[in-house]
């Protein structure tokens, strides 16, 4: 084994920064072996330089994170900041002055994961992120490694935390929304302004990450439909239990039914409770995975924690350092094969649509008129009446999202209907 | 991309084989742009030459697969025979012309691992194996890198899909063994002779690898403790539903609690239904993996069949080919942790034993004494009598192996006890 340690720094010493470095320090032997020479924390750039952080030496901590990363004789860049700047430019920096990167930043590689990748090719070094998307669970090496030989056609997952320890909540003590959010708000699940969690942008980042790997292909944050899920009811949870489902914010990637286009999106969907993904619990996540030869594959585990991001990060860090020994790289940015990326409209998928109507003859005979005109075939209708008013729910077939757009505009326009209660995507059939 | 093409020796024709050989072939562009060269099928090693294989020039076909792999232009030697021999052989000899393996073969890995990763290592060529351990499951590659920078303390897989077929059958519908067990041979998911997969063999082959690959540390087959589940009636089944469980024939690689040894075995237990291993159905495995800092992740998928299997093979052959082109090789054998295998007797965990007994007064009495003079400490005890016969089925908390195997020939000598119904395992909690 080499005995000149490897240099990493540390961006970042927060929840996960910090349990990156314990581990580095109680793990020093373990990841020695592992990696065939010792790794040195060689500098940690934080905000507060007077915080006590217990096991790391003072004279290692700095607020200078630019000076840090030039030094030029730093191996592996850990980047646990987080946000676009300054983690953007540091993590450029550092491949300019010689280092590989190790990345959590979900964020900045939506964002900007071509330019990053671009950057570390151009260096001739590492962009690791598997603890960019679904914690430790291991999910960007299998897509990108293991299934290398294969053809991805659909990556159906749930890869925010906060949003299903709601919906879990909600499903199974019939709590409202806002109810569930408090409590979760109140056990430190969802943050002071949950907006980046409930709204779905936090999940959105990761579909555009995972759709790019992939599809092989670059999906933009902006290529991503993204709808939050504060508006999914109790209501909602009862018709769902109607149809032998549940609720689950999903991050959906596919490939068209032609494979020449894909699509990336993110929202609240019904799924059957039969689908390996209905029985994650609370925080956890989990990861569908549909391809030409290996069927489906599912991923599961705790999708963030400052532990499980850091053993994603360490496993990351024992593979640049590995590489880095050994004078290569791993996999870099793959989007060979350059797949145009269609928006919402071309979403084919099942709706389940609630309605008010007015309970006299003839008003199931209009709504289904109306679908029809659109092309969008009914699978099951339910009518349910009392005093004057009634509801009426709609499952239908596969139909595109433009089809079915239209087909609710017209529907609002129904002198019987009243109102659309809710309009909720089926998934994973 | 270069285009000179890396050459690629198919050894075995059969279901996997034919699969690998039409994805290399209808996936040419895809893999070529993700290797970084194109990959030419250079010779089919098969026993049948005479049989038509559609898509497979005629003149690629050998009936001597050990001329293939000394030709000294091979690149890859992917193995598919199966089997000891001649495939340790033709491996071994491959590394020493020149090839790197990729191999799915469980049986020799579990075996003789050790020497062929030495000779990989010695010739500087890698040994990758994916396909061996939950087919197109991604497991090994997640095990060996993506948790390097962890400590697994507990791997419990469902590993076997005929056995997990079986089960689920008996589970479902109240099936005996063998109603079961003929289900599946009609079905195709057992064999003619299902004794590797029934009575744990093939379960041990892949218990003996995972272990190596998690604990850093050799284990040989014989290491495994293994039990198969023919012996598994629609009364445990019973017992189990009363315990809010199911049964599972697990494999189960530990670090003990004081982490300085290991084990690994084979055997059917009962598992809460609570668990995600729990509703793994048909012939579907999934792995359960506990670390230090990931907490619980779970990897789920199609464990067998030629596509998924090939999908396996593919992304080693991809991850190879692409070490090759830049002149390194991947992880090897990291045994250096070095922990003494414990056998079972050493291994702790709770039990659920059912006697039949006699319905007078003081029998329970009797029986407890024996557990406590065995140190073993009883969670719970269920007495149901009738006609002058009764049964007692007794819940231990946590004792080793050896402990209760003690208890267990003391109970038999007790004039009260007829007899010991069953013993079964309790994991997962």
């Amino acid at each position: 084994m080499r005995t000149r340690p490897l240099k990493v720094a540390l961006l970042g010493c927060g929840v996960v920064g910090s349990e990156v470095a314990r581990i580095m320090t109680t793990h020093a032997d373990d990841l020695a072996a592992r990696i065939g020479a010792p790794i040195e924390l060689a500098g940690v750039a934080v905000r507060r330089p007077d915080k006590v952080r217990e096991g790391i030496p003072r004279e290692l901590i700095t607020t200078d994170a630019t000076a840090l990363v030039k030094r030029g004789d730093i191996d592996v860049v850990v980047e646990v900041i987080g946000g676009i700047e300054p983690a953007r430019s540091l993590i450029t920096t550092a491949f300019e002055h010689g280092a590989s990167v190790v990345s959590a930043n979900k964020a900045l590689l939506a964002q900007d994961g071509t330019d990053l990748h671009a950057a570390a090719e151009a260096n001739n070094k590492d962009l690791y992120y598997e603890a960019a998307v679904a914690g430790a669970i291991p999910l960007i090496r299998p897509l990108r490694e293991s299934l290398a030989g294969d053809k991805v056609n659909r990556v159906l997952g749930i890869v925010n935390g906060t949003t299903n320890f709601i919906l879990d909540k909600m499903d199974s003590t019939g709590a409202g929304y806002q109810e569930a959010l408090d409590e979760a708000t109140a056990l430190g699940y969802a943050e002071a302004d949950p907006t980046a969690d409930v709204e779905g942008f936090d999940a959105a980042a990761k579909a555009a990450i995972l759709a790019g790997i992939a599809f092989h292909t670059r999906v933009r944050l902006d290529d991503v439909y993204r709808e939050g899920m504060t508006e999914v009811t109790a209501a909602d949870f009862a018709s769902a239990k109607e149809m032998g489902c549940t609720i689950k914010l999903l991050a959906i990637c596919e490939r068209a039914e032609d494979g020449q286009s894909v699509t990336a999106r993110v929202h609240p969907a019904m799924i059957p409770l039969t689908h390996p993904l209905a029985s994650v619990r609370g925080a956890y996540n989990a990861v569908f995975v549909e391809s030409d030869a290996s069927g489906q594959l599912m991923f599961y585990g705790p999708g963030a924690g400052g532990s499980p991001t850091a053993s994603a990060v360490l496993g990351d860090l024992v593979a640049v350092c590995r590489n880095r020994l050994s004078g290569t790289t791993g996999p870099g940015e793959s989007a060979y094969a350059a797949l145009p990326v269609s928006g919402m409209g071309d979403v084919v998928t099942r709706y389940h649509i609630s309605l008010d109507v007015a309970d006299k003859p003839g008003v199931l005979a209009q709504v289904a008129t109306v679908f029809a005109e659109h092309g969008v075939s009914i699978d099951t209708v339910r009518q349910q009446g009392k005093d004057g008013e009634a509801s009426l729910v709609v499952v239908t077939h596969r139909a595109s999202d433009a089809a079915l757009g239209g087909t609710v505009e017209a529907l609002r326009k129904l002198d019987t209907v009243r109102g659309v209660a809710s309009i909720m995507r089926v998934e994973g059939e």
